[in-house]
């Protein structure tokens, strides 16, 4: 979506709007004091001392209508330079613009912007005449403390947002309304994905059981093709001893990122940011020679990052996630071929997901930046031409960013278009001479010598938590028949004459390993197919007399027109085969 | 295993034993200078330093045939009370002794023992004669630093053990031996289950793919079977805020039991030691009412308590491990109903794994101890008659434990008897009426009434590291075949003209579901074959020749002397049939 601070038209216009927004209100709540309206990436808000009035969004229509008229006087917008003792005495009823005028520096031009009655203080940017402003919408309204302080007063925050035509802002409420609408954080919580709670922990997103149902059938997937591509998996503990992550480097230069250390006796422990340290300790547990390799080291591993609070969403950025991740371990001379085959493996993933709209960036270093990217010239030239060459046969779409590769080894990350159109890195495929090196990460070659062994650092979903997010936004939450958490919702149309054959069609599809609900609640038939519909629930089963007297059922189908009547066994086959 | 230690009779008899040796020592090797002997658990030991020598355990038959002619002899043990200076001047020769007697308190009687020509400074506590000490065996030899100190000299750490009779002593070499092989750290290195790293972090193991496939074979296990019971999986973090645990009183009791608090900007985190807060805050979630309830919220998750650093055992005592949990929300008359099920559930699990010894420990409150067991009278009393009942009904073995229930409830522990005569505990039931006062968890009654719930911890495989830990001790590694990591192993008479045959059946057979490890390697079949028992692998398959032309595979199964030849499919099928 548009960000509006940062578009050079977009941003002038959307101040003067806030000045219109502030002007309307000022003429329909005289009493009302401005602090500052500025601009922000979604379009604008000006904060109020409205005195007792609170506002509600059914305020918003009225003063959305004194605007347009503001709009349609069409009055200039002009601009005025005063100084000091000026600004005082022209502000003096209000005591936030007081306040402004005194903490401003010494050597700064004061200026305000007048339209007709109305005049503010402001440092401008502003469009020619209010007339500009007339495609604009009043978008929520919510209470805000003085200077962001709790212990202040309460103001009024009106948000908006104002396009040159009508057509521009139409479709930008249209994508706000998407948006909404794909929120995950919505979705999660109608959908029984996840809650969160501030007692357990900010960041700390709890996975209800219809969330975890979801995770486990996505681990269970993964895993299943990594064993089939010949990785083994392994658990290992989240933490790790602070001397493990100096060993590593990330002490050193990721430790911001970390949760704090934990000192035990005279032990230190922290929770640890990625597990590539401890898959180098399983590496090293046995002795490796090159007929041993690759070796393919795979893990469902839970990490900690610290997250500003503000920076925080639901499950796609928490402070705990599960990463899908594995470290190859194999000779230069694999490297090219295990490329290949994570490449693959992701592009074989997106298909079953249905993934189209997705394109490769290849991160290469700057060969000039001799600091960041020291080390072996010719192994980097080697595989970066190798990576180069693998994308080329694929003939997938690719684009080069030198200088981006990690100081450790080029990469490729794989970023896929979502719904809303942000482009959301999913999966990454990283080399890695770094780690080899201080880790020994060693093997016996066919003359016998110890050789330093490549790491292949690489994740397929990304975290398990960002992917479900991303698929909740892309599906609107209506899951794919294999991954809903619920697949079929059995409805009696009354519990008196049809719940015992309900319960008989359940346990039959559930001898089938499909995941059934059965809505045995005390509600009318309407009522529980909207459930069924709201909680988007791909089939819904709807068992009356007839179905009943003939040991049928009748399907409908989420999203859909779709609907008929056959045998339960014949349903119980039509879902595995969709499941397909 | 008995403990020498704390028997009356075996305690005098080592510690004259220690003397025997020592004796010995000094005869074979005169320049040695006794520090101490004790008597341990385990039999006892004496420290000494040798000089220059090293002992290795050849060395011990040598000591031992010393030590029998000592026996023979048979002198009698003889008491002296000594001065403070008559003890300095007999052992002036030997600095650890004099060390022992300067710091002796000035109140004690200095004593020594003597048997022919050794004399040793020793508190006493000895049988009559060095003739009962004949049956014994040393054990081991270790080097050993004196007063424990890293910086101090390395003494010579002779083991030992003795028994009244040979009878008894070889049953206890027996059960040593058998207590070794069964040992899971052990076995958990030999199989590729865990591998542990200090710099991981003391306690905090690593499962490897081997132990990951045991795990999550027995997670999809005990998950279905959950939820075949009406349980609901949830994935939550493990980590909570200080506030969290200081509402469930965690921080007030069990705070030392706990990882020290991690603060970032002004919260306070901790690693969780249990997930009992995590459950509630997921049953407070959403309003209940008496119809939803039993609501059954399970978790495979994970938890973290400190424990020394000399208190852990590989994977049976580690301060990382995973719960098999669950809470269940009932109302009051659903307890005796739901601790049924869990019985059921518990009952039903054991007979899959074919444990048959085992009790239940009903743990009751002391009546009189009202500062202890507060709360409700009428509760406490109803609910232990219904668990009573309920055990009685089951006919099941157990006894009662006064005074050992939970100040929150009383409880059902359920102890199975070790391939060793450990008595385990795995599974645990615990009725619990504070977590429901302490977060609210209430339900709305049939009368529109809001209710307190009474909230039911349960375990079944108690930890799944110590349960794994168990199965591996009660195995000898030898895993169930719907357990092993690794079911068939396929090896090639000659990889030269059997290898492609070999990658056909090994294709198959992963094909039907069954987890294959192809020994592509350049050795003699006799070699493979040893390793495939070594690795007790269910069943090991021989192709050569024969088995290629006619499309068979010959089988062996580990254990036993059963063996034969079938086709692959006939192969497949067997497998299938024995897993079940």
């Amino acid at each position: 979506m548009i960000n509006i601070k940062e578009d050079k038209r977009l941003n002038p216009l959307n101040h003067s709007c806030a000045h219109v927004l502030a002007q309307a209100v000022l003429r329909l709540y005289p009493e009302s004091k401005l602090w500052v309206g500025p601009v922000i990436p979604e379009g604008f808000y000006y904060d109020i001392d409205m005195g007792d009035v609170t506002l509600t969004e059914d305020d918003l229509p009225k003063i959305e209508k004194e605007m347009k008229k503001i709009c349609k006087d069409g009055k200039r917008i002009v601009r005025h330079e005063l100084s000091r003792d000026e600004a005082l005495e022209m502000f003096k009823d209000n005591p936030y613009k007081v306040d402004i005028i005194n903490n401003l520096p010494e050597s700064e031009v004061i200026t305000a912007y007048s339209q007709g009655e109305f005049t503010d203080l402001c440092r401008g940017g502003h469009v020619d005449t209010v007339k500009e402003c007339k495609n604009f919408k009043l978008l929520k309204v919510s209470g805000s403390y003085y200077k962001g302080d709790a212990k202040n007063k309460v103001l009024q925050r009106i948000y908006g947002v104002c396009f040159d035509s009508k057509e521009d802002l139409d479709k930008h409420l249209e994508e706000l309304e998407e948006a909404k609408e794909r929120d995950h954080r919505k979705l999660g919580r109608e959908l029984g994905i996840f809650m969160t709670s501030d007692l357990v922990g900010k960041g700390f997103p709890l996975w209800l059981p219809n969330g975890f149902t979801v995770r486990h059938i996505l681990s269970e997937y993964i895993m299943n093709k990594e064993l089939r591509s010949g990785y083994e998996h392994v658990f290992t503990p989240p933490v790790g001893s602070v001397d493990l992550y100096k060993k590593s480097g990330h002490w050193d230069h990721y430790k911001d990122d970390m949760f704090p250390m934990m000192k035990i006796d005279k032990e230190e422990y922290v929770l640890r940011p990625m597990n590539c340290p401890h898959h180098m300790m399983i590496y090293k547990n046995s002795l490796h020679s090159y007929r041993d390799l690759p070796v393919r080291i795979a893990e469902i591993a839970q990490d900690f990052r610290y997250e500003a609070s503000g920076a925080l969403c639901g499950i796609e950025r928490a402070r705990a996630f599960t990463q899908n991740d594995a470290h190859i371990f194999c000779t230069p001379s694999q490297i090219k071929n295990e490329f290949k085959k994570v490449i693959d493996l992701i592009l074989d993933t997106y298909k079953d997901f249905g993934f189209k709209d997705y394109s490769f960036r290849l991160s290469l270093r700057d060969k000039n930046d001799t600091e960041k990217y020291f080390g072996n010239d010719e192994l980097w030239e080697k595989s970066e031409n190798e990576l180069r060459e693998v994308l080329k046969e694929y003939g997938v779409e690719f684009y080069e960013a030198e200088g981006e590769a990690a100081f450790y080894g080029p990469k490729l990350d794989v970023q896929v278009k979502s719904a809303i159109g942000h482009d959301v890195t999913l999966s990454t495929v990283q080399l890695d001479y770094q780690l080899p090196e201080k880790f020994d990460i060693d093997y016996v070659a066919e003359d016998g010598s110890k050789q330093r062994a490549v790491v292949i650092h690489r994740a397929i979903f990304g975290s398990l938590d960002r992917f479900v997010a991303f698929l909740l936004e892309e599906t609107k939450g209506a899951l794919p028949l294999w991954l809903a958490p619920i697949q079929v919702s059995v409805i009696p149309v009354s519990n008196e004459y049809h719940l015992d054959y309900a319960r008989e069609v359940a346990e039959e599809l559930r001898a089938c390993g499909i995941r059934v609900h059965l809505d045995s609640r005390d509600e009318k038939l309407g009522y529980k197919l909207r459930e069924s519909v709201t909680h988007k629930i791909p089939y819904a089963l709807v068992l009356g007399d007839k179905e009943r007297d003939s040991k049928n059922v009748s399907f409908r189908k989420y999203g859909t027109d779709e609907q008929g009547v056959m045998g339960v066994n014949e349903f119980a086959e039509l879902i595995k085969k969709m499941k397909k």
